[in-house]
């Protein structure tokens, strides 16, 4: 996409004469490939874009994705087999001397195939798109909105599949039809359900654990919508709550508070993070958020960019960032909210409009 | 797992001294992290795992997956920060001088964090970990036949979800409710529904395509269990299949079962691929057939080796491999058939059991 084209090129060192986007095999392909062509549909494994600075993008693809590629703005070169693709790269990159590369979506087997179909210097740039790729344009935030529309609705309604006995699996089953029946292409990324103990860990995948009374019933999903992702959290307690859990619910609540009021263009992400982090830290749950207050959100659901101690980053508009504090105790379980926020000049648009009160089903 | 690492450090440089695995963001994950390590729970973002040539491995997990980390064999340290890793990574690789990496699972970045942290001359040995990986032990080989089996079952039932109008995204929310109701902890890719036209393009991606009599419905479909995925097609007539369907559909067919007579261990993929190739380069769709016959299946879905025009490579015993030719006609349709076998002595054991049959629904 030539807009997209041009503000990497705005971004990157001058003497960079072309960038170019190469995936590997599933799942290691790159973000900003899709970034950079905005093909919605199609795999595009083994696929290539160069950039060009007057904006001009080449997508090099296979024919098993020759109808999405052609539905892309890109000039499209379609190849068959691998050598073709480097025969065609050779002549696109003949000139260039010095070549750009996306070093977070690339592999090293992926560059050493760049380096065999060019001569030029290769200057990894992934820090400046990831700096372009971080302020969404509307395209993006229109993909985000809906997204995160989707992800609301069926978050709402996580109460209505609780069963007593169900175990974590079928619980990310059902979270997942819900997503798809409200529009998602696919959850935004694996669905963690966790029960119980379970719940204090934050990367928990869904296993065999079944629902009881008095379990934390943590839930981490999104929907996904023209590749783009949402990303919330909610967590409920089942049949009952004890004194601590609503304590610990409440202290979590009112971290995730502090980090929206915290949050504006020009603010420091780490100044939110410290905002949201001074509140459990004053609580008896102390040490207990072992992860950082958010993260970028987008192509990735994990996009680039954190509120996160230590972590300079300055906000700007358009960003689309999780605030997701945290409290974790090991053997017991644990509470996390995260919603989905654009930054704005004045201070966020909150994205995700799933309750956040405390709610026992 | 130590048998694991063993058999990766039988098939490398004999002075390759330790071999690291390297996570970046998702979806930017390495496989072969997951093989090493057995994980069976957790994402692992930024995660890596040391091996050594006496089998030990060394796993250095964030706070994030503490719990599943130490769910596995592997000698686990814990950090809070990159750089607390980036320590105990330099303490742990101080006396090596030749270490190998993973090229087609590290990204670039990855690799530049490898080179802060060691002066080790590093060996892409992606090569030698895929030849390793391609032969599925009996705990894989467990994993994936579970994966075929709810994979199958979920097939059996598309025809039950058909509905007249109904669009490719809410077919595909079906299929991976199906599966993950019967025991799939996710699909084991982005689940494929192509009604009509879109039938002709391998890597369609569900969108709003309305189902209609007369349409070709192609699922591509497959199930995780325990990381690891099936990957099954199947192609449904709606309502009436024309003479020209029923003759597409019938040469597929025979194409797959001339891939499947001419599979055992010692003989080489590409003679596979050519005994279904000329199936179809004998009928009306010569030329349609714009793919390899299959690949290699395990913690990926597309999991290193191919059976293709070219490619050279020997079938042995307890490889797992998928065996799909398809036909594909741009502006009308096409047909795939697609299961997943292991290869055996005398010749193959079929995982997946969807009728084959051509179904008019």
């Amino acid at each position: 996409m030539k807009e997209r084209a041009l503000k990497i090129f705005k971004r990157v060192p001058g003497d960079i004469e072309a960038v170019i986007l190469m995936n590997d095999v599933e799942p290691l392909l790159d973000p900003a490939f899709f970034y950079a062509t905005g093909a919605s549909s199609g795999l595009f494994e083994g696929a290539a874009v160069i950039l060009w600075p007057d904006g001009r993008t080449e997508l090099l693809a296979s024919e098993l994705e020759e109808t999405s590629a052609r539905s892309t703005d890109s000039e499209v070169k379609v190849f068959r087999r691998a050598l073709e693709r480097d025969k065609m790269l050779t002549d696109s990159l003949a000139q260039v001397k010095r070549l750009g590369v996306c070093g977070s979506g690339l592999t090293y087997r992926a560059l050493q195939e760049i380096r065999k179909v060019s001569q030029a210097e290769l200057v990894d740039v992934w820090k400046d798109i990831e700096a372009v790729r971080m302020i969404k344009d509307a395209k993006e935030i229109e993909n985000i909105r809906e997204a995160c529309r989707i992800g609301s609705e069926a978050g709402k309604l996580i109460p209505s599949f609780l069963q007593e006995g169900m175990n974590e699996t079928m619980a990310a089953a059902e979270l997942n039809y819900l997503m798809q029946k409200l529009g998602a292409s696919a959850p935004s990324f694996a669905t963690n359900a966790s029960f119980g103990p379970s719940a204090a860990e934050p990367h928990h995948s869904p296993g065999t654990d079944r629902l009881r009374k008095g379990d934390y019933a943590l839930f981490d999903f999104g929907a996904m919508f023209n590749r783009y992702g949402s990303d919330i959290t909610r967590t409920f307690f089942y049949h009952r709550a004890s004194r601590r859990q609503k304590e610990m619910y409440e202290v979590v609540r009112e971290a995730q508070q502090a980090g929206f009021d915290a949050i504006r263009a020009g603010v420091n992400g780490k100044d939110v993070d410290a905002a949201a982090r001074a509140v459990i830290d004053a609580s008896p749950f102390k040490g207990g958020f072992i992860h950082s207050l958010g993260h970028g959100l987008g192509l990735s659901v994990h996009d680039g960019g954190r509120m996160a101690p230590g972590a300079d980053m300055e906000l700007q508009e358009n960003m689309i960032l999780t605030v997701e504090p945290g409290v974790y105790v090991r053997g017991e379980g644990g509470v996390r909210i995260e919603d989905d926020i654009r930054v704005t000049k004045e201070g966020h648009e909150l994205l995700t409009f799933t309750s956040r009160d405390l709610l026992v089903v």
